[in-house]
């Protein structure tokens, strides 16, 4: 068993002493450095064709290693969603850092601590309450903390509408502290075809420019206009008037993104290894070590053409789907495999044997692990990565 | 804001300067350790009056702190989910233990490094294959592992039928390493009625006792019967022949446990603290920084009388719930508030302003977190308590 998280970069002709993922206790989160690496260049060569900066969200991989994949750079642009992500990864070099989630007044203290260390935390909000709040702490603390207003492109979430009045009294409250606007159009997961994809995307961006614009009108200097999501990057077909776009679980892929067509199942770079631990042939089941807290509860593709349960069962090695098979049911450390056909192979999995399951929701299943066991796609770890999780 | 886990036990006549939650960031884990403490009474009242003896399952709050409220005492018995666990608690002085999920070949050199250091860690198991697995590893290093043979008592997940054939080959596989059977009726779960969970109950004993005893009359000594569940122990009306009886939920209820009858929400006794970080009242949505990693993803309550969403909103020093409100979506750190009326009182909950959600399924919920903040049902922070998490 590999008991210590050990960093492994230089990986190159000797073999480093960290064994192979059959030495690994289940269950773990095993991740193929190379199906990353693939998702990354595609990523930078779409942002790359549209003439935008990606400021990728780590709220997936929530690992320095990681973003060295995505962004090769060490200072940022990055997205986060919580203070922790910010902290570890300031604490690792990166400085440009956005974070993505409406800001609460408590957190002030926390974030004008990192500001004053020297890393450039960005906030966002969408209420004259909060933006009200900001200035007076600014003000109070000289402490010089830049905000994006959130937009609402898409009626999902969060955000204030491009054409609310609400939009310049936030501006106005804001003062100089304003900086940009931006949106994250979280409807695009409702898309279902291209088209819808491209229309959603187009969206996005015209809402946000749009915003944009209209607080440069009322004399606010407005520099910064980010959007995106996975889905509405992958189907962008321009970006004018956007300056920086995010996008976080393209770097890992899940099979929600596959049935949403931004990767395949073969571009899906995280499984979950887990072992056979029983088999119940009166009811056709496979019993795994992988129940909700290793895979999640995330149902995310109940409502997309493959329902694939919790997970999709595949060979541990070979990351080959076995077709027929998911994960229908979990209780905490318990995952229930069967096959949609009904009859199970039961030789196919002797118990002792192991699986890999593909999550439905990277960031989810991602999430109740502090390392990633590093493959390039065979048997042998070639690194192990860590990550940060909390607040 | 409470930075590092400090622990308080001691909390007489001086406040310890741990603080109020108002000083807490969120998303943020409180325990209301009142309400903890009179849950564990009425767990032992109800055991003590069966003459039963129980073995707590740590699997909802992970926490040596939590257990000592739970069983008063150090060295078990307990039930333990994961080695994570096993560990954490044996290095705690816990040394009775039970692992009980169907124990992988993978694992048997760490549980042997637990034996060989003191703990009395039994496993669990349900096919010959695991069977002959554990006792070629007993025979080649020479370690006593004692094994229960997992019975179906209730169709739900695992084990092996009482009356299937293929119990007395376990035993037979087995040998010595055999000190008896156990059970989880997770069916319990789908009981509505009173009736129902007392013939629940009732067959969950009868079919492990009847294991036992055939596995007896084959030759076998099986000492221990070991059963139980959150519902079919609170509505059990004896457990004659079964030797110990496991459930954990109990210890912080939940809003599936009010569900069902075993606690009332006011014995909830964990909740999310979560700050309002936007209104959006166009669509009558409160946001909250609590989202499905804050929270979990269970919906366990979807199917139950009434439908908590992904949790109940109370105030968050009262615990009193807000009755027509819940958590009705999340992303990944936002939550979505809504009322079942519709109309939300946005004045009721500013900007900044904090909320404490109750969770569906308590053990999902505090598995996201490192730590819990302790009240005594009010604003003060008399202890933080860790837990440990993943495997």
């Amino acid at each position: 068993m590999v008991e210590h998280v050990t960093e492994n970069h230089g990986v190159g002709g000797s073999i480093p002493p960290l064994g192979t993922i059959s030495d690994l206790t289940t269950p773990a989160l095993v991740l193929d450095r190379s199906r990353l690496e693939a998702n990354a260049s595609r990523m930078r060569a779409k942002v790359q064709s549209l003439g935008v900066m990606l400021r990728p969200h780590v709220k997936t991989s929530k690992s320095i290693d990681v973003l060295h994949v995505l962004a090769g750079v060490d200072a940022g642009p990055i997205t986060v969603s919580t203070l922790a992500e910010a902290r570890y990864f300031f604490a690792h070099g990166v400085t440009d850092i956005l974070y993505a989630v409406g800001v609460a007044a408590v957190k002030l203290p926390e974030i004008a601590e990192l500001i004053r260390s020297g890393c450039k935390l960005r906030v966002i909000l969408d209420t004259v309450e909060a933006a009200k709040a900001v200035r007076a702490f600014v003000e109070a603390e000289q402490v010089p903390i830049e905000v994006l207003i959130e937009i609402d492109s898409d009626g999902h979430r969060a955000g204030v509408a491009p054409n609310d009045l609400l939009l310049i009294e936030i501006g106005r409250s804001l003062g100089p502290s304003l900086v940009g606007v931006m949106t994250h159009a979280g409807a695009s997961y409702d898309c279902r075809t291209t088209a819808e994809f491209e229309a959603m995307a187009e969206q996005e961006r015209s809402l946000t420019v749009q915003a944009a614009e209209r607080l440069r009108t009322a004399g606010h200097p407005c520099p910064i206009v980010s959007v995106g999501s996975t889905p509405t990057v992958h189907y962008s077909c321009g970006f004018d008037g956007v300056t920086e776009v995010r996008a976080g679980v393209y770097a890992f892929g899940d099979l929600v993104q596959s049935e949403l067509g931004t990767c395949t199942t073969d571009d899906i770079a995280i499984g979950v290894l887990a072992s056979v631990i029983g088999h119940n042939r009166q009811h056709d089941r496979v019993l795994i070590d992988a129940g909700f807290l290793a895979l999640s509860r995330d149902r995310g593709t109940a409502a997309l053409p493959i329902d694939w349960g919790y997970g999709a069962v595949c060979d541990p090695v070979s990351s080959e789907i076995i077709q027929d098979l998911t994960v229908s049911s979990t209780n905490q450390e318990h995952g229930i495999v069967t096959a949609r056909s009904g009859e199970i192979d039961f030789d196919r999995f002797p118990v002792g044997s192991r699986v890999k399951i593909l999550p439905n929701h990277a960031c989810a299943t991602a999430a109740a692990y502090d390392r990633y066991f590093v493959t390039e796609g065979g048997e042998q770890i070639v690194a192990v990565w860590d990550r940060v999780n909390g607040w």
